[in-house]
């Protein structure tokens, strides 16, 4: 543990991020709204304790190691989920407590897209588009985590995606890896964002709708300016631009940068994980739209699949965007969707819930098992494309998933504790860990009117989702403050 | 696989048991039932049958395969729970479909104690006595395929309890062992039963009720022949009973024999399962009694332990006896209450659930994994007393639960499906597949109700459960059927 090397790097990164509270006052400025002032202020407080811890620590200029990292990790979001709740609570309309500020902040830089505040279409244009800012910066942050961070980490079997460097390596030096692979995917980020932002505004979308939602749909995060979501347009076009980019989002950044580089679409056929995403997605979507069709829910074929195919696609990448309240569809269906959101994106993707390939993994193991009891003396190696996966990336894949099966069922009977009803606090949990955003049952519309207890079990819920779980759990062993 | 002897000993089972439909009929007589006639017929048809697959393969003597004991185990549950059903369907009264007969005698067998029979006071006593019978007969085989079967087909990790064959046994010979094992935990089955129906009787049951409660007690089953179950006697001295013998029922019956055979009572505390159980029990114990004496929800402490107690030891051992509706306690207690009881009862035992040795392997994995993290050079062994556990064991049980997970995912979105709402899908599915008896919701007080598709998917559900979820799965795998 290094306290100065991470103060040093808390305090850069809270003034870096002080400086995201100023284009949500230029557009305030612009707007000729009322609320300008709320983000100055963040601004000021935010930049002036990133000062204070830097200014101390400046000359620590050592480079990370392998248990800063966890700390880093965890930080970024807690700290930056804190002091983005500033704007919010100061603002006068809307009106947060701080639970709500918190939660909103803590919503948006985990890209869950859970929202407290009812009545966004009368909201200052300032704190709006802050919302969908949020989002964005989330996922940039993501991205590094995703791609850069966790692989060296090795948390949940994510060591899968540093094949290259051959072995567990012993306290690897982070730095000089995040700062060149992040470079690269940020790029496609901002690419993909103006590509979405430009398409939603041939579409139809006003400017600053479409860099609004653009923000939403690459991040995965599903925040929208207007309470109807994605159903304000009630336009087919945009919900098809919607979707192209939302499955763009999901998959992982490192096939778009290939598919750049090579200039070919075969790295996207050839990965396993992406044709699994595909797959899901496909299935889900034929399930969803025959249900409804079958249940003539919308009363036009037409319209049952543009619905349902939008949901599919929203809920199954964790976008969480709606077109209409999925929540009241017909029998299975929301429960469905919501089991869907546990699948969630790709690895490396801003997408939520577990991630596909590691869906892919426990498939493939529970066969493996399966073989095992027929076969009890043959050697079966669970494969990734053509190479066999390390046991110990196996071990860490089941571990990730027991623990995600547990810390849900607890934050799940702790928010019953506190009043909620038990699909309230099944779909909550699951919304949240999962990064989705919208729920069932109370919590379908938003997340205003239950307890505040609730709404910090959600914080964390999202904060541990966003994590994989074992970040965050890792702090709270012994052993990582130990030397 | 070998068709013939599998044919030949499940003649053999049915001959065997067609004679257990001749007790409740013997009931009948004595208590001048209208209802003895279905079970002569039932006797008779059950009889034939088993002649008519045993004669021509009666010659067929080779002894039993690795395969043909998964093919076993799994004819032994569906088949008798078919013909189970018979006496059930034919009786006038109480008036069954044939999908309630089946659905009782499955869940008779597999000691579950979800009931679809509504005025159980006004049935025949010969009824009554057989629904006990199918759960003490279900124990029974339990025993067996717990303590003998599974370890030898090594499914979900059991073979944890093969310690002393070394390394994966080649097509080992089953038979042998069954019968030497099994022979020394029926008499203790039958002797546990003895006393339990003695203590019952000295507790104030007249004969027939200790005998019928007796026989539900040490299966772990939880049918009673009365609609308010144990609440029917509204006797503190008979429940205390009722928790000595579920605590027992639901240990390791292994610990039983080493204890009586050393007369000491150190292998249960030398036992890191027993340890954990009896942690687990007291921990759901305290939070029940805690909660519902921080509600006033009884009024005053005595009650509020007296039932608290009882159902943290009820549900937390999948026994599934009440006292009370606790499906209407309020907050989160139904849902801890119906989640406890994912962990079951002890490998070896009547109880279901994933079983408290593989949740104790799970979370001292999920610790490795922790650790794993902070020191990715270092070597972790998982021990379960202090012996290490092979990683093929450790696989096993990870699988083991993932494929626990995804069936119970699977059959609730299925008996959504078919219209249940959430909450009575989420309960039925856990307190069938946990083999638990009764849930919440719409199947609070019984699953007589809800529609046949789902009373078919949760036999499913119950059978499922009670195998292990990977004994019948391996049957649905083409390579099982192959040469
Ligand atoms: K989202
Ligand atoms: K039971």
């Amino acid at each position: 543990m290094q306290p100065r090397v991470i103060q040093r790097i808390l305090g850069l990164l809270l003034m870096v991020f002080s400086f995201t509270m100023l284009p949500p006052a230029g557009v305030g400025w612009f707007y000729g709204d009322i609320g300008v002032r709320p983000f100055i202020n963040g601004f000021l407080v935010t930049l002036g304790t990133g000062l204070l811890l830097w200014w101390p620590a400046r000359h620590n200029r050592r480079e990370l190691k392998l248990r800063d990292g966890f700390l880093v990790a965890v930080s970024f979001w807690v700290v930056l989920g804190l002091f983005g709740a500033i704007p919010l609570a100061l603002a006068v309309h809307p009106h947060l407590s701080i639970t709500d500020a918190v939660f909103e902040s803590v919503s948006g830089l985990t890209t869950t897209g859970a929202t407290v505040i009812v009545g966004l279409d009368r909201l200052p244009k300032s704190i709006l588009f802050y919302r969908q800012e949020l989002e964005w910066l989330g996922g940039m942050g993501i991205i590094v985590l995703a791609v850069a961070v966790l692989p060296m980490l090795g948390v949940g079997g994510m060591q899968l995606y540093r094949a290259e460097t051959p072995g567990p390596i012993k306290d690897a030096k982070l730095t000089p890896r995040i700062a060149e692979t992040a470079k690269a995917l940020w790029y496609i980020y901002l690419g993909l964002t103006v590509a979405c932002a430009v398409a939603y505004w041939l579409s139809g979308m006003d400017p600053f709708d479409a860099i609004s939602y653009s923000f939403a749909t690459v991040s995965i995060g599903g925040f929208a300016p207007h309470d109807a979501s994605m159903g304000y347009f009630d336009s087919p076009l945009i919900e098809s631009v919607a979707i192209v980019f939302m499955l763009l989002a999901g998959a992982n950044f490192g096939l778009h940068f290939y598919a750049i580089r090579r200039r070919s679409l075969r790295p996207y056929l050839e990965d396993s994980e992406f044709r699994t995403y595909a797959t899901v997605l496909a299935l889900l979507a034929v399930i969803v739209v025959g249900y409804l069709y079958l249940n003539r829910y919308f009363g036009s074929f037409g319209e049952d699949f543009r619905q349902g195919l939008f949901q599919a696609v929203s809920i199954g990448t964790t976008t969480g965007f709606t077109t209409t309240s999925y929540h009241h569809w017909p029998g299975f269906l929301p429960a469905l969707l919501i089991f869907a959101s546990f699948i969630g994106g790709c690895a490396g993707s801003t997408g939520g819930g577990i991630k596909v390939v590691r869906f892919l993994l426990l498939i493939k193991q529970g066969l493996r098992e399966l073989h095992r009891l027929i076969h009890p003396n043959a050697e079966f190696a669970v494969k990734i494309g053509r190479r066999p996966v390390d046991d110990r990336i196996l071990d860490a894949v089941w571990g990730f998933f027991a623990a995600y099966v547990a810390t849900f069922s607890l934050i799940m009977l702790a928010l019953m504790a506190t009043g909620l009803n038990q699909i309230t606090a099944f779909s909550a949990v699951a919304a949240c860990m999962n990064n989705l955003g919208p729920g069932l049952g109370a919590v379908g519309d938003n997340y205003a009117h239950i307890n505040p207890v609730a709404k910090w079990l959600l914080c964390f819920a999202m904060l541990f989702g966003r994590l994989e779980v074992f970040t965050p759990l890792v702090l709270f062993t012994p052993g990582f403050w130990r030397r």
